[in-house]
């Protein structure tokens, strides 16, 4: 016998080793790169002392990849799947499989960043195209954004859309009384601060002066009203029309822009998309002609490339990219592309008429159920409804709402008196047998009601218009077509599973698999948002730890996870900053400083929360000015409200003076709020929380791993001290709050939260630090690597970085003409993404590693930038033409290199393998550079006819 | 109220239209190509009549997708997951999670091929290169197959290989004692019809006179045992030594090839393979150099391309594909492909490192169990084990199991007074501490007993020498890194996922995700195959149901399911018409005719169920001459045992003359053995079990949607009349039988056959025989539109094919020089994966298209050939050159066409886009044309070094 080996030293390798790229060795050689002994001694240099916490965080041991889905599992087990038919925006649907595995679990797809890169986002620019054209058809509208936060935050966003757009002069919006609960209340949050009268109405009386009308279509109650005469009404008084609609409604109802709807918003979950107890879920907006240029959101356009192909991108994009600072008419940045998609494939799979089979089953269940109880004795209260019916039971609702539930099928408690029962993709008959049977309706026999009940849809309500007439929709029925048009769109994109992302400021980390999987099991997937608490204690679990440990990750004392996306994270917080001041009696405390070189979604939070933006100015390094600090400061001191600043600093450097920033402002009784952006610089390190900030929101598509899905789903948590705890969002389900919700759903976009769940539980307090550290010691390892070649703006201390850093292409350009555009695309012939460019300073290149990138990937990327340095120093030297090589002319597509009549002065080989590595993996961009120019002066943003594409 | 339309009518479209590519209206396109006005028509002409069933079949009526989905929710849960520490060469893993996804959840790898194109199969033969290297490093052995279909068939092989190789001039072999059960009994059943005698040994007593020695290493029992006096005694009398080793414990053992073994094998399944209940997983073998060309199966070498490109390839080939029929020594065709690639991806993934440590770790858990054991007084059998810990507890073992499972546990029942306890990759000290319990042993501090137990290994057992030292195992051990790795090797393949696949008689139909998804859940993949029954109730009843279903389908009136191969399949159909002879005392029945168009396989299956074969002539139309057979039964007739006929015949046609074949063979004594391989041209519409059989194999990978995985796995059933029915594969674990098992597991590869559950319960019997009306009709449509172009060989009644067409290019050939890998490779350049190719007929491709195809794909195919043979035409013009053109040189990669010097007579956009639609939509080979003749003289078989990649 020879040895002995305590298991001790067998246990498995944490999760975090997987999840961090580099290896221990690996790890060695780039400090020796960076020129330090240790990360200990890099980070000694690289973070302030000032800022740095003592203590390990305060976080369970880290488990093991086994053991957090052992654990999941146990959480989903409390998770009770009833029937949910509760209706009030969320149904139950059935995603289609091929959709769910090749789509909704596909790293191609969930591990994509926004289409900012056009050229390398076909695929998903077409989904989305696809999913505009959904809209529109459905609405009868003539343009659809590429999806909103969620319906009630589209309806917000529609009535800000309809004050700018309209010419009345009134102050007042005016709302349905059959309006979703959760779309009032999301309404009276957005409007208080802009001083917007919200006006409730069933439309009996007459119309009030109004900038904007919403009409909730079909209503909360299951009601379809004609409201051709409500919208008759409001353009007399110059007011625009909103509808909010259910698009499945749609295949069978009168479209919203045939009786005078100017904007239709709505969610669009029930195409195939998971409940997941509230989202995330695509809400859709679209628009009649002429407000398509005011629309918020992002909006996918048909262009050409540089050879006349016509090519897909992001549309008008200056109306989000450089979202108007103070100027801004919404802070909306994420969109909800991932659920986007699968509504827009849902309905390619379908077609229009297996879209409109389901709608009219579904409304047929309704009309058995409503016959049913009729001939039960039960009064059904509307005649005319599509999959709702609103049953009388004086006194009774409880009653039968709880047996209904002993039944397995939730329904919705409307009043004492109301009982509320939507139909849905998955109701068959056996369960309007039990909701008969909950209702004391029995004996009924559902063959013969069918058969004898007329639809309840009037005549004028009835859809005649047609829909979905695209070939797109007519070409991927059987599972195999799908299967394929889901690959070949995936192909033609770059994503986390092809190469590394390097994008500044986005955080386009590892998206682990076992942090993916538990968001497709049936027990997240499958809950309403609106189940009785109990139904949901997995849920309520999971999201209490998951805010006990962002807040200890944060050092705040209370975090909220309502917020579906960053930007409506920092309105929460700014909502709370204002309340506490008004509390205070201090409500003329509305000034918001911002430094010039925040995001452009801080300014515009700041005016949606009522607030006046007041700029303070910043030096040479980036930093914020003090002096300014200080004279704004005593400009504004009876005014303040708050300042937010960025920490790490949007050029990446951790500035020395932030703890001095939070001093003067809170000397002057305003609030400091951190934007959490680069919280993937402090995580284990330095707590907002505890370094001087007040509130903070997060987002946990960065730091917390949740995919950026192609452009969304986002969480954009919203953290405070305990003094504005009150303040966080509340939610019409949980009853009074002093501040309303920001989103539709009570906790956001839960359905994906076990994936920042599983992130923390599987990395430990010891594994968030390394990967913070690793994430430092990477963008510095690529500072160092490309410092020799390009000038590296904005260092803080020892020349360092924090977790990310800027390479300035300014004087190149003016040397060159080869600007940072050339470099972007021509890193695609390369086979990566970009990084971020021109932000935060116009002709730079932003670059964020992350810790997830191994060394041989920061290696590859460092030696395309090299050698793209080498191609411009060709320019310079006029080896290469100035307007004709192989940067301008990036990227190349293989059709364009392929090609008999080549005719550029350099060589195909050079253009497509300017690396040896590239022969053996080459992505090629399937198409050239997108005229931008051309796409916006002529609009198209539905899927255009096939000749499109004829030579 | 406008409207009553009963929800009749609105029900949901069944699955079939889903998995049926063509919609209605394109089916009635084709019909009119063809020239039918109906399907039944079609049929009517198509089919004879006197094959046809004239009943429905007997099948529960068809489930939706969410339907099936929940009855197998409901099997599932039947299931009772315990942990399982019963060995006997199945032990618990841990899948990582990246792996599940990203390759056992993902079409691109489940729906691919065998690599017979080996250009567009790179990605793949890579990973069954990296698996091999795995085995020829963990065995210290020259040459490792690319997996086998499990340990036991495996051992089998090796046995035959062993005889074959050597010389000395024994008829026995002798297997240790201490071999699994399993073995033991599929080496009988395989030994006895070849004259083989096994002798079983403990190795105490002097070594008889043999051919060759298996030993278990470590054994059944857990002992290890230093082997290298048993192979020097073996080697000394001319024996060939086989090991059957435990991949995972060579990590720490001594190599076999170290110690004197000729040949390893054994299972990969603890590789990161889930157990499901006993199947599918790799099996691989290992052989010193001189035994490499002598192997069964298949095997990846290293070659290169028409540029002098390393690319990989099957090497050797021809002893597989044209399995030598009479003179065959193996019927091995599919193998475990699928399964292999996860166990080499699992090696990748850990590196040497990690597998030592899980190695190390298993073995310590088995130490501390011991030393536990001793300590609490309970003897210990073996000093010297690895993972597996014998006690003995004399009268004692069921009650200690008994007291195990009630713990959580499975123990191994070794018998009265034994019981076997395995230690794996999940075994974690609480484990221990409930086995110990177990046994009455408490109070036993673990940590104590794991700091002063020395290990069991023996030094000079201890393994010294270094494995996996290759870049690869070193190289992707982030989840970023081997998801990208994954992506990139699988973007490197043409599968499903991507194209059309239409190789005749392969049947590469959909396999529908929902058909999938159950495989990965829990309760079907982790369960051990010698689980208490009880604990596998779920498993007993989905087997019970598909057997019975197929029965029905088939005609039969039995089925097993055991066979994990068509090959398989066969030979076991063959034992049981063997048996039945032998059991009416007509033992010297041993002939089997077999027609000349036969599957080699067919052949090399008679052969190895001691059968002799007679070969029967085909007359000009490809149908069996009835005069020869007449002829052939009258020479033979009281030696006849059976004849083996597939049915349509391999050349895609219905015989008229099948029921007369039977007849005539009945009449002479003879059993009749009909190939499922066709079985897609039947379903529904004929039964081979009516119509004259006696026996078939099916192909479950065909007809009945299990993926073919990139060459496996494979499930084979057999199915019989009920005179057979006893003689079906029996299994040591449920008690004696007159037939032995055929393959390890029980229940074969059990783990996938939630797939073919499902695809019968959602097709249902309009859905199977809607299939395969399908079927029929699209090989119909592709001859017709195919024929005015090439001659299509071997039309039935009105010139019509059954579902599968062989389009013949001799004449061109002999015309022009194109041959048919010209046609195959050009394919490539058009994005297809080439037909089947010159089987059955050299100079001939053969089509299968599948109802899976849609018209537009099944139009894209036959554009192509189109294309193809007006390029064909330019070279019998003149207009290409006869060496140098777009066929000759295909597949054309991008590199070859991105070159600046381009001296081929034809231009670049020819070579890559001969048709428009291929510049959106690009398939790139990522090698040239494969010198298969160079990889066989220079036979490289496991990962080369990097500098081979290097120009």
């Amino acid at each position: 016998m020879t040895d002995l080996s305590p298991l001790g030293e067998l246990s498995s390798p944490p999760f975090s080793t997987r999840h961090i790229g580099p290896a221990d060795d690996d790890q060695a050689r780039m400090l020796e790169t960076v020129g330090f002994a240790s990360a200990a001694d890099l980070l000694a240099v690289a973070v302030p002392e000032a800022i740095r916490t003592a203590d390990r965080l305060d976080l369970p041991p880290a488990a093991s990849e086994p053991e957090a889905i052992a654990e999941l599992r146990a959480l989903a087990s409390r998770n009770t799947v009833l029937t949910s038919m509760i209706g009030l925006g969320y149904h139950d649907t059935i995603t289609p499989a091929v959709i769910r595995r090749n789509l909704l679990e596909n790293p191609g797809w969930y591990t994509a960043y926004t289409p900012y890169q056009p050229e390398i986002s076909q695929g998903r620019l077409e989904a989305l195209l696809n999913f505009q054209t959904v809209v529109t058809d459905l609405t009868a509208l003539d343009v659809a954004g590429a999806s909103l936060l969620d319906e009630a935050t589209a309806a917000a966003e529609a009535m800000t859309l309809a004050r700018r757009a309209g010419k009345a002069p009134s102050n007042v919006f005016v709302v349905d009384a059959d309006a979703l609960p959760q779309t009032k209340a999301v309404l009276a949050t957005r409007a208080e601060p802009l001083g917007i009268e919200l006006v409730e109405s069933d439309f009996t009386a007459e119309l009030p002066d109004c900038f904007g009308v919403l009409v909730q279509y079909p209503g909360a109650s299951g009601r379809i009203r004609d409201f051709r005469s409500v919208a008759d009404a409001a353009h007399a008084r110059g007011a625009q029309v909103v509808a909010s609609a259910d698009l499945l409604a749609l295949t069978v109802l009168t479209a919203p822009g045939e009786m005078g709807a100017d904007i239709a918003v709505g969610s669009t979950q029930r195409f195939g998309v998971p409940m997941g107890f509230g989202g995330p879920h695509a809400a859709y907006m679209a628009v009649r002609d002429g407000l398509q240029r005011q629309m918020p959101g992002r909006l996918v356009g048909v262009s050409q490339d540089a050879d006349g192909r016509p090519a897909h991108r992001l549309a008008l994009q200056t109306r989000e990219q450089h979202i108007r600072r103070e100027k801004a008419t919404s802070n909306i940045c994420t969109a909800q592309v991932l659920l986007a998609v699968i509504a827009g494939m849902y309905a390619v799979y379908h077609g229009p008429e297996g879209l409109r089979r389901i709608g009219r089953r579904v409304h047929r269940h309704a009309v058995v159920l409503a016959e049913g109880l009729r001939q039960g004795g039960v009064e059904v209260v509307h005649d005319a409804f599509f999959d709702t019916v609103l049953a009388r039971v004086p006194g009774r609702a409880a009653e039968v709402v709880a047996a209904a539930r002993d039944n397995g099928v939730n329904l919705r408690l409307a009043d004492d008196d109301h009982v509320g029962v939507s139909c849905d993709e998955k109701t068959e008959l056996p369960h309007i047998e039990r909701v008969l049977a909950a209702f004391g309706v029995s004996g009924a026999v559902l063959a013969d009601l069918d058969a004898s009940a007329h639809d309840a849809l009037p005549a004028t309500l009835t859809r005649t218009s047609d829909f979905l007439t695209h070939p797109v929709f007519h070409s991927h029925r059987s599972e195999t077509a799908m299967l394929r048009y889901l690959r070949r769109l995936q192909d033609r994109d770059i994503a986390l599973d092809r190469s590394m992302i390097p994008l500044g400021s986005c955080t386009m980390k590892l998206n682990a698999t076992t942090e993916m999987e538990p968001i497709t099991w049936p027990e997240f997937a499958g809950l309403h948002p609106y189940a009785p608490a109990e139904q949901g204690a997995g849920y309520a679990q999971l999201v209490g730890e998951l805010e006990g440990w962002l807040a200890e990750v944060t050092g705040y004392d209370a975090v909220s996870i309502q917020p579906n996306a960053g930007s409506q994270g920092e309105f929460a917080g700014l909502l709370a900053i204002r309340a506490y001041h008004r509390a205070r009696g201090e409500s003329g405390r509305d000034v918001c400083l911002i430094p010039s070189s925040a995001h452009g979604t801080n300014a515009a939070s700041a005016v949606m929360a009522g607030m006046r933006v007041v700029v303070v100015a910043c030096d040479d390094d980036g930093n914020v000015d003090l002096d300014d600090l200080v004279a704004k400061i005593e400009k504004n001191r009876d005014r303040l409200a708050a300042i937010m600043v960025t920490y790490p600093s949007t050029h990446g450097v951790y500035e020395e003076g932030i703890t001095r920033i939070c001093e003067l402002v809170h000397e002057a009784g305003g609030q400091v709020y951190v934007d959490g952006a680069n919280l993937n610089a402090l995580v284990g390190l330095a707590k907002p929380g505890q370094f001087g900030a007040d509130v903070s929101h997060l987002n946990l598509h960065k730091t917390f791993c949740i995919p950026h899905g192609g452009g969304g789903p986002g969480v954009g948590p919203v953290a405070v001290r305990a003094h504005l705890a009150e303040y966080l969002p509340g939610h019409p389900l949980h009853g009074g709050s002093p501040v309303g919700p920001v989103s539709a759903a009570p906790y956001g976009s839960a359905g994906i939260l076990p994936i920042s769940w599983a992130y923390i539980r599987m990395m430990g307090a010891e594994g968030l630090r390394a990967a913070t550290e690793q994430a430092i010691l990477s963008a510095n390892y690529l500072a160092r690597r490309l410092a020799p070649h390009y000038p590296v703006l904005y260092t803080g201390r020892g020349g360092l970085v924090a977790h990310e850093c800027i390479v300035d292409l300014r004087q190149i350009t003016k040397e060159t003409g080869v600007t940072v555009d050339d470099v972007a695309k021509r890193l695609i012939d390369y086979g990566f993404h970009a990084p971020t460019m021109s932000f935060p300073v116009a002709g730079t290149l932003m670059i964020e590693p992350t810790e997830s990138e191994d060394l041989a990937e920061l290696d590859r990327f460092c030696d395309a930038m090299i050698a793209i340095r080498g191609e411009i120093a060709k320019v310079a030297s006029g080896e290469y033409d100035k307007k004709d090589n192989p940067l301008r002319n990036a990227p190349h597509t293989a059709d364009c290199l392929v090609t008999d009549d080549w005719n550029h002065p350099y060589g195909r080989a050079e253009a497509a393998y300017p690396l040896p590595s590239l022969r053996e993996d080459k992505y090629w961009s399937p198409v050239r550079r997108i005229d931008q120019a051309y796409g916006d002066r002529n609009l198209v943003c539905s899927c255009p006819p096939l000749s499109a594409y004829e030579d």
